[in-house]
Parts: C-alpha cells; sequence; structure tokens
C-alpha cells in the first residue's frame, strides 16, 4: 500500500462535531479517482483532535467507502498508553496500516521515540508508517534513529519532510526553461543524497514517502516510493497526473504541473500549511460548510478564498 | 494570588496510572512550605496527557490538600472546546485560577490565539494565567497580541519565558564578584527592558510571572511579580529563599543563591527541561517510586540520579 499517492482528506466539521457526511462525499471523490491509499486521520484530519470514538468512527466510515482502496490512520497521542488504544481502535475499524509520529508537548529525546516505536512495533498487526514531521512534534529523526527503528518489526514506510528535495525542485525548473533537466544534476541533487543514505540504513523493504506538497513532484522524480499528500486529498487526480509523469520518467513534466500549482504553495505557505487552504477547497467544492475546522481554527481570509477559487478554475483541479 | 512563588508539581505516576498518594505528599509538602500558590497541573503536571477525569481527581486532591492556598491548573487543550470543558471541569474542582497556553499540533496564528482566549475568558468565572511558552506550543505572543489579551476580562497574569533575564542573570555575578551590583546595568537589561514594555502594554492589575527556572531569580530582582516554578514544585523552601532575598532588595544574594543551583540548571539544560529531572528529585526523595512519568518518557540516566542526589544533600535543598 506504500506506493503512488496516498491521499490525506481533512476532517470537517460543523458547528463543532465532525461532519461525517461531509468526509464521506471526499472519501467517495478519492476512491472514484482510484488514489492508491488513503490516510483517514493524518495530521490533516486533525487525529490528535478527535476522541477514541470520533477516530473509529472516521476511519470505519473512510473504510466502508474506499471501495477496496487501502486506508491508513494516526494512531500518534502524548501517552504511548493512547497510542496502543488508537492502534486497537482503528485497527478495529479495518485499517491496512497506522501511521505515527512522536507527538509530544514536552519535548521528547531519541531514546524515548525509540521506545515509543519499540513497543508499538510490537503490538500492531498492521504495518506502521513512521512520520517524521519536526513542525509538529518539535522532533528531528537522526539517522541512527532510523537505523534502530528500521529493525523493529512492521515498519511498512517512512514518512520524511520534503525539504532536501528542494534544490531540485529550484535546478530543474532552471535547466528545463534551457536545455531540459541534466540527469547529473539531479543525482547530485541534496534530496537524492538524503534518499540514497536512507535507503542504505533501512531495510529495502521499507517504502520512503515525501510530504510537504510543493516538494511532492521532485520527491517522486527523485525515487520516492509515494507521496503523501494534503492537496492530493482534495484533488487527487491533479496529483495523480503529476505522479504519472514523474514515474514514466518525465521530470520536467512532472515539475512543470508542480510549478503551474505555485499559487496554492504560496498559499500554503501564507496560511501556516495547508490544512486551512485544504478546508477552504472543500468548503468552495461544496463538500462542507464555512466554517470546516474547530476551533480555534479559522478561516483562511476571503481574499484567500476567492484566488483559492480562481486558481481551482483556471487550472481544473480536481 | 498571582505573586511570589507559584509552585508546580508534578503529576507522579505508577504503572501508567496516577499516583494520587505520591501527590498528595507533593502538595502537603508544598502547604507545609507555605508557597504562595500551587499549580496542580501545570506543563511539569502534565495536563495535556491526562484525561478530563484525571485533571479533575488530581486538582481535586490539590485543593482538598492546599491548607488554604490557592490552587491553579492547566486548562490547555487542542479544541476550544475542550478547554472550555477542562474550565468547567477545574472550577468543578475548585481551582481559584486557571492556566492557559495555545496548546497546538497545526501550529496557529495570531488571530486564532486570540480567539481562543477571547472564548475563554468570557466563560471563566477564575482569572486566567496567559501561558507562553514557545517551546511547547510553537507560539510566540507579539506585542499586539498582548495588548489584545490585556483589554479581554478574567485576564490575572501572564506568565513569559525567563530568556530576557538572562542577562541580568549574567551580569548581575560578574559585578557581584568584584564591586556589587551595578543598578544602572540592571535597569538597562532586556529583562528590564521588556518588563517595562510589557507593564505598558497590559493592564495594572495583571501580573507578570517569570518561568524557566534558572531565570527565576532574576525575573524576580528586576520586578516580576511571581516566579512560576518548576523545582519550587519540589524544593518549595530553597525557591522561597531565593524570592525572599530579592524582594528585601539583597539581589546579589538573590543571584548567588540561583548560582550555587547551577548543577540542577545544567542538568535541565542536559535532560530536555525541568520535568524529568524533578521527577528524578521526587523519586529520590521517596515521594513516588521510579519510574513516575509515564510512558514514553524515560527515567534520566543512573549517572544524573547519582549526581542530583549528591547536589540535594550537599545544598540541602528542601
Amino acid at each position: 500500500m506504500f506506493t503512488g499517492l496516498s491521499a490525506f482528506p481533512i476532517t470537517p466539521f460543523k458547528q463543532e462535531t465532525i461532519d461525517y457526511k461531509a468526509f464521506q462525499g471526499l472519501v467517495d471523490n478519492l476512491a472514484s479517482a482510484n488514489v492508491d491509499s488513503i490516510c483517514a486521520i493524518g495530521s490533516t484530519g486533525l487525529y490528535p483532535y478527535l476522541t477514541r470514538e470520533e477516530k473509529y468512527n472516521v476511519v470505519k466510515l473512510a473504510v466502508n467507502h474506499a471501495q477496496g482502496i487501502p486506508v491508513m490512520a494516526g494512531v500518534g497521542a502524548l501517552r504511548t498508553y493512547d497510542v496502543l488504544k488508537n492502534v486497537e481502535a482503528v485497527q478495529q475499524a479495518g485499517v491496512n496500516a497506522v501511521l505515527l509520529a512522536p507527538v509530544s508537548y514536552q519535548v521528547l529525546n531519541e531514546d524515548e521515540v525509540y521506545g515509543l516505536y519499540e513497543t508499538v512495533s510490537h503490538e500492531v498487526s498492521v504495518p506502521i508508517c513512521v512520520y517524521e514531521n519536526p513542525r509538529v512534534t518539535n522532533f528531528t529523526f537522526s539517522d541512527d534513529l532510523y537505523r534502530r527503528i528500521g529493525k523493529l518489526p512492521n515498519i511498512g514506510a517512512i514518512k520524511i519532510p520534503g525539504s532536501p528535495f528542494a534544490t531540485f525542485a529550484k535546478n530543474s525548473m532552471d535547466n528545463s526553461a534551457s536545455k531540459g533537466i541534466s540527469p547529473t544534476l539531479a543525482s547530485n541533487s541534496e534530496g537524492a543524497r538524503r534518499l540514497s543514505s536512507l535507503r542504505e540504513i533501512m531495510p529495502a523493504n521499507i517504502a520512503i514517502g515525501v510530504s510537504g506538497d510543493s516538494f511532492g513532484a521532485a520527491g517522486m522524480s527523485e525515487g520516492c516510493d509515494l507521496w503523501l499528500s494534503v492537496i492530493g486529498g482534495i484533488f487527487p487526480r491533479t496529483v495523480t497526473r503529476i505522479i504519472d509523469a514523474a514515474h514514466s520518467g518525465n521530470v520536467v513534466d512532472a515539475q512543470a504541473q508542480s510549478q503551474a500549482l505555485s499559487g496554492i504553495w504560496s498559499m500554503f505557505a501564507r496560511n501556516g500549511g495547508g490544512l486551512r487552504v485544504v478546508a477552504a477547497a472543500a468548503e468552495i467544492l461544496g463538500y462542507c460548510e464555512t466554517p470546516s475546522l474547530p476551533a480555534p481554527f479559522l478561516p483562511i481570509a476571503k481574499k484567500e478564498y476567492s484566488e483559492l477559487e480562481h486558481i481551482i478554475t483556471e487550472l481544473s483541479l480536481s
């Protein structure tokens, strides 16, 4: 299941409770677009904000409407005790994998994070996608930690930040403007080096996924196994086309398609990430009502809604 | 209640559940040391790690054993909905104030944080202590945000990071070694400037508290109203003596007493903050068993335990 597009839908809210009907609509869209997998409650699906019962309900709904597409769910929590309970709940709901970030309030150290994965890896009956997101967890994985985690059972994939792929994205566009992409340049890029060092550290059966949507095209072009995508949770066909281009070796086209979305990437940057922007997109497309995120989140500015609506129409995002 | 020492005890665990008897022992110690207030479930008391029922139970126990000393409790949560439920629970348990940090997973923006305080400030029946801790919340308060929050009802205090007081701490020690502290130097320090700018921004009735224990002596010497203290949760008499020195104008003595604890401050820095170190101290003093923190937290290294035990004995910390 750790291949191609893993689509991360939002969990839409309506008056501070989950709008299950709206969520079902989002899942139906992903299923009809035939994405490779769905992460029902990833960071964008607000897993840490939901009670265990809400997690179960959302995941169950995703499984029921995924039309056989594998479903993953975020199980991270501050206490290992709660992570294990979350695992139990989402496994009961029928997930095919769990996404586990070292969620923290008091910042964790490396041995504590290792201990978390060690405990959970022996209790799951589905593969774990290890989730590195320093921005929300205040924790960066060292190579040594990846090496130790790679030896644990049931580790299926790692989800890494996309920033090492920034240079590839930039260089390939600079090159494509004149003489096409230079293969040497690409294989010497920071992203390629990061991927190859991770492949050396981790067993071959562990997939490596890219996150941070503006780096997705570059990550897939450089050889990541999957793109764990926020924008793919609302515009799965748009993202699939980029991945198809990258997979067929047409990396310049993949980059050009990603570059065409620069208005979206800027909007993500201006609004603290993808969450609020894709929530607005889901509202614009009629999946849910405004505001679709729970307090204290606020909708993006009216001007941003207009711009987003314009981009969606202009580029026929779908 | 926002004056002098606000002591933050840990919430001790035993086999992954709260050790209420041990917590009661910690509160009894604080009450007998006659601290100015007790924050029953602050960051050190792991409020985000507890269920609402656990929060209620811990706070109720603190109120029952505080011998009339005011009790505060952390109410922060990812969703405003849960913050309000937490407020309700701890008010029912009898708190005199609530501590509210803008807890986040998805990073919040300024309007969202303001909205959180606006909503909660209209629902509480006790004063709020606004809690700025960029390290655990990924959010830094701007002066403009403080200005807006200062106009809301029921704001009793703000708890600011101690880092601006670092220069005072350093300068006063450098000076005291030779010719005693220079009053000019002190009032021109970064901490004094920060305090005076905050006093201009906030209404006079809002207390300003310092956190980050290594900066506590400097913060109190420069004019903070209270010291919200992790180490004060286990060694209240030691901290009270420092505050007494600062309050009686003997800032060189206050700094010297804080400097004598440099072994503790280094230990805090080496172990990701005060939490794991004060938990170890509570274990050493017999309040609770090892491990006293829930997974994924790990106890500090054996070598650190020995050093801590040595410091406690050597300096008669109490």
